[in-house]
């Protein structure tokens, strides 16, 4: 049988228990019961602070508020689904705790503002742990990359050879994706930090309360100033899904990478076993399970955003039950992105080895250095287009010839263009061809170092 | 410490604690143990069958399998995170129970197919409980229709009134709803039910097995006839998030009306206190939560289905770890649909009344019989388009005048047009309106007994 | 036949002409084709600074480029199918105008960077022009508002009528949303006003450029740091779609009021005959078409979010041809919210009438002066759920009784609770019901006022 | 200034321009003109065979129908913006032809029963020409897969090399997921192939219609038995959509795979210049454009599935405007699988080469053999477990020595286990590998000629 509920002086007759179940939120917003605790902690204290309840009533909330806490906290407190939701629970335990005047708790309030309250608290926290999780990760990117500078790698675009660059730039574009995540999230935050606290039901209250009173020990930047919208706005929660899907964008894309270097065919990277799994039948495999498992769970994270903006499609004002429905996509979004992200840097911290030698003779084994050539006639007049056509066709005789670029004799070249010169081979070798790229933001070995000394001091403020 | 790992004498050292957590699925692929234990029978007994390994130790595999489960009904079977996942723990604890041979079960089968095994039946299984959901949802339908033959409500279209129609026509456009729903989910049952067993890692195996007896075993229709799609295939998990999403379409929309219906400015029906609930401040509140919690959820189901999608975009052949994604969004789906059903049918049937007068007073306060004019004239060989153009014209003027149709006098029907004599009256009477269209699939009275005839016929196979 | 391709001296043969077709993309790029003019004219001028081309020779390439421009406004450069996309129908006819010369634009520099720049030039302005079009949307709610501080409006909580409000505060809760979406749309023109010209195929380039020089030519905040970064990234589109999104979002919980509100049933606006729209057969209708169209599209814009994060999910770096699938999905999410912004704030300026009478006898007709009855007994001491309480019986009695709170005698609330007093007459009327909720933030028309004054002053500057 | 609408005469004044605009669909709706003149036809035949117009004047309808169709094909009917939808501009096209009986066609009839006819009878004929696509890329993958029984290629989980596998069997893979979505669609299409027509507005016709006439005229396979839910069920174009989305998650599949085969890691394919295309800057390049398009082409059909959703989460019942919006996602869904199959068919056909000697060169240089050896001990009694345990071990240590399984000496095998006897080599033979997997569906040349000879008869019928 369901308890009596809060709300049912109006209500005769008891909820269907199947129907209860089914409404009741408390099996996943316990989640929030700190967050909904301290939120009425401060509502207490501004109660008392514009002369609303005796501050001697709300020292008995606030105690009986933090008793909870510690009940909570001990697993002494452990509502069940006849709860209905987390604040009801509190709110019912609270007046067993200090009598009636925890019947004064809800005065000039409502669960809309509450809840928006909680979760606001509950996600500017969540973002802070994961920006921090983000810093994590570009350090372990930056740690890498300073020690491969020189190290070639093939670049790919098409997932053909386009040009070799340093792996140290590699990495560090993975370390610009998160500085923009990092940034992005920072706005959020800003966005997501604004109190709903005292909007009501939806309409404010009669009450004369101190709405930055509250948020300032809330710690919000502002307030909503409009109170219909501050109980029915998730602008924030689909803002930070989108933060999230970026994230899982940038993760599934190095995932694909690490991927693909770890295959028989690549073989750039080594994995270690303590971040690899085998198979059940076949005593030979080392699976890349982190990166196949964080490429997947980008779909995941996406459903989520999709899901969060169906539900607000059409919803007119102000609070409407469909709302109940922001949390677990939010929880699991938020859990799913910090483990994705502790994965991923464990992953490159300890489990990746670059294989230096198999990448040396991958960048000198193809025609990834043919654009340069190009550049070295543009460089000595020839329009580029023009270059560009010439050296297309060098390459498609090399090819059928079974050469590389390299390999051509002087004669061969000057036969092709009386532009070259000796200095042809030069410009052609991999350490070369990478040095070369010395334009702002690019491969070349002195950008790299720049880059990496700004990423290092973006990292340490 | 991670405990060894089935997979690990190729490997030194252990699993990175972190990872070990990230990569395991007991967490809920637990949910799939009844399955696991019935696959692994089958395949026990297929091996002795085929003579791959001897009757006796079948035996002995089928009754250690056997007092597996019965540990785990009786809650002294619980793998903890370090079993990784539920296939492995099954194993071990086998051959705790067995001794070595335990070690033969996984002859000539892979972790890919056993997963894909258990994972169809479980789906075969939820399918066919939400089939019966469905039907139970239709029955209560039926029943508030055939007590609502001649219960007029508007029909609208635009949200606006179009026409007044049978409500029992109105609840059967959802039985048939209903009813796609039931049938596509039987020929999702159909592509479900194939057998991936014995597909091994993704070429077969070299043992003579026997596909087709375990298939049999197991009740599926057929087996899969290429390996490495069998391992790989997850179509029947979107096929089926697909048919999810649409009951999810049907219900959202009967939510929506209902959430209409309940408003004080429809006021077509009353909730009863036992599927509704109250504010935690507002002590008039009466709120439909369980219709905006369905249509809240929609978005859950329709974001799992995307997530899905976004899973197996660009893996290639055969099995990748990010198949294990598809898990917990299709448990998740499953739930909830199942949730929903239930709900909504626990709300119509004992939720919800519909409020005769207001509906009779609705029908007979608007212009919605407009079109019967027309087609008064256009049965009386006015071209349609004329009529509709006159009917326009009249609308307008009594607007104005703040009359409704019935109160023009038969004089001011004539001069609109000669053709109109004193029948015009019945013509545009409500009941009359509704009965009239009589066309098949139409809302006529004549037509809604014959449809909820066939309805019931459909319904009591 | 396809014509001879730029890239073909490598090449054998000719493509496959609906290889050719399925490649192309000058089928929707040409609508990129200003930018892609104003980028090459600027990096021509950057190559003449730098001293990679001499001076003349970049006058002779801005003034080709000038021309085509000119060609294309005059409708007289038409590029088919065989230009492959839009770069290269532009290179070509550069070199048909200029001759020789034309080949050296592309010097130090790829279509990766150069589709780069284009794309982000184009959303630059398109988000200035969606912002300048939220300000129209804006201004417009507050013109109604000013207009409606003492109109009261039932204000709703899962469509149940909860407390009375003015409709100026409703309106200005759209404002808030718009507003939002104005600052959020700002933030995301800084990081989609970032250069990638210069950072070449993926690796930059081997000739002295001054990406700075070009990128402040171009109205650029910055330029990418690192070049595989700045060739392979598409946040900026995802956030701008995610952006869209949620302005779709916002609208479609407008359109959704308003189709309510223009429901027989709340009937609280009434449709212009200038924005709406009949039936083909019912002659009576009148349909809210634009705002039901506009709810329609947000799954469109929803979708297009959707279907980049699943284009960019698991691409390896840097540049992959997947990428030109962006281009779409952007194009028609900037011409939906542009269209749909105008829609709304067409409808709103002249399309729609509220029905002062009729909300003045929507909102003294119902209980939602309920929670004022427990505020008035909570503010004389009694603890607000004990007094919640209380008025929970006295509306279920009222319900039965036919009554009104208004109705009761003040003996009757006496009764209820001795701390009733005359002024509780006062305290329920619906004016004074929405005056008292004087919480900032809140419903009482001197917090609208207030509100009004400051969201002016945010437009106005 | 619009011209009078078809529903004005009710109206005063003309729509406002820009909400005309954005109001009319005739932009795209035009592509389904043909379908609604044959349902025009069928309705002015089924009008004349109920006797509700006069033969005669059915024979002019259909005579000036007929004529519109063909000054449509002649380019001579071009309706602009001021024609609202297709469906007004054929009736105001035909009463200029045919004069006043012109008004008779719509007698019986509204919008919302004909424009779902349109959409049915395009999307039916949408349905057939992509099975037939589907069945020609089938037929390629057969005519590749019959010529390479004997071909070997590495098989991969998690992108690990796992098992040699015949490349038929491979290629058998994406012939059967093709014959999934090839039956799908056929159950699809019976659920598309219902008559709406006769729905009426939502309710029926006064009139005494025959709607299976039409329906048979029409070539439906049945009519909808509710008109609501005639007028309002778009479930058949969300299947649809869902089944494309499956089309675009195998073809993404096989895209991937083509990208890893043509890379320079991989290179187990050589692409054809006619399928290929090159860079812009890098002469060398041959990039993979079309499987890559068709990768990033996948999210804009899942989008269009997502927006559908979206669309009609949550519509009251009967049409509402919003459906309009189904229309451009199914056209698009429609012509990028087309497209989709199209090019990749061509592709498969004449745009890649595999690469025998590094296929076979593939197959012998791993460890992909392991599980044969695990199989040959289990075979001979050792437990699976066990003999995979052992396995394990030397898979580890031969890593650390620099060989193959291979390249073992027979003693080394027996000090591993006494069970090896000389015929370990020719049972881990990359050819008997392959062969001895000779389990129904498995890779086994036996097996994989059955199969084949069982695609061949599918496809054939």
């Amino acid at each position: 049988m369901t308890e009596k509920k809060t709300w049912s002086d109006r209500f005769e007759g008891t909820l269907h228990p199947a129907i209860a179940r089914f409404n009741a939120s408390i099996g996943f917003d316990l989640e929030l019961i700190e967050y909904d605790i301290t939120g009425s902690i401060a509502h207490a204290k501004m109660l008392a602070h514009t002369g609303i309840i005796e501050q001697s009533e709300a020292g008995q909330l606030v105690a009986g508020l933090e008793q909870i806490c510690q009940e909570y906290r001990e697993g002494k407190f452990n509502p069940g689904i006849e709860q209905e939701d987390v604040h009801f629970a509190v709110e019912r335990r609270l007046i067993e705790i200090v009598g009636d005047v925890g019947k004064k708790l809800h005065t000039a309030r409502s669960r809309n503002d509450q809840v928006g309250t909680d979760i606001r608290l509950y996600l500017r926290d969540r973002i802070d742990e994961i920006r921090h999780r983000l810093r994590q990760f570009q350090r372990v990117l930056l740690r890498h990359a300073e020690a491969r500078v020189e190290t070639l790698i093939p670049g790919y675009t098409h997932l053909q050879r386009a040009q070799p660059i340093s792996l140290a730039h590699h990495l560090l574009a993975y370390f610009q994706m998160a500085q923009r995540d990092w940034e992005r999230l920072g706005e959020i935050r800003s966005r997501t930090n604004i109190s709903p606290l005292g909007c009501g039901a939806l309409a404010g209250t009669t009450f004369p309360i101190d709405r930055q009173y509250s948020a300032n020990l809330l710690g919000f930047e502002g307030v909503y100033s409009n109170s219909l919208d501050g109980v029915s706005d998730r602008d924030f929660a689909i803002e930070f899904l989108g933060a999230a899907s970026l994230i899982m964008v940038h993760l599934s894309r190095l995932s694909e990478e690490i991927i693909l270097w770890a295959s028989q065919e690549f073989n750039f990277v080594t994995l270690k076993d303590s971040c690899a799994t085998g198979s059940s039948i076949m005593p030979q495999k080392k699976n890349p399970d982190v990166p196949e498992l964080v490429r997947g769970k980008s779909g995941r994270v996406f459903g989520h955003l999709q899901g969060m903006l169906v539900l607000m499609k059409g919803l007119p004002l102000a609070y409407n039950k469909d709302l109940q429905e922001d949390k677990e996509a939010l929880f699991d979004a938020v859990k799913t992105v910090q483990a994705c992200l502790e994965a991923m840097t464990i992953l490159l911290d300890e489990g990746l080895e670059f294989r230096d030698e198999r990448l040396a003779e991958a960048v000198s084994e193809d025609f990834s250095n043919a654009t340069d050539v190009a550049d070295y006639l543009a460089a000595r007049g020839v329009p580029f287009r023009e270059a560009y056509n010439l050296v297309g066709k060098v390459v498609k005789t090399s090819l059928v010839a079974g050469k590389l670029l390299k390999d051509l004799t002087l004669e061969e070249w000057k036969q092709l263009h009386p532009a070259f010169e000796a200095d042809i081979y030069e410009a052609i070798a991999p350490k070369q061809v990478v040095a070369a790229r010395n334009s702002y933001g690019g491969t070349g070995f002195e950008q790299v170092r720049q880059a990496l000394a700004k990423a290092k001091s973006l990292v340490e403020n």
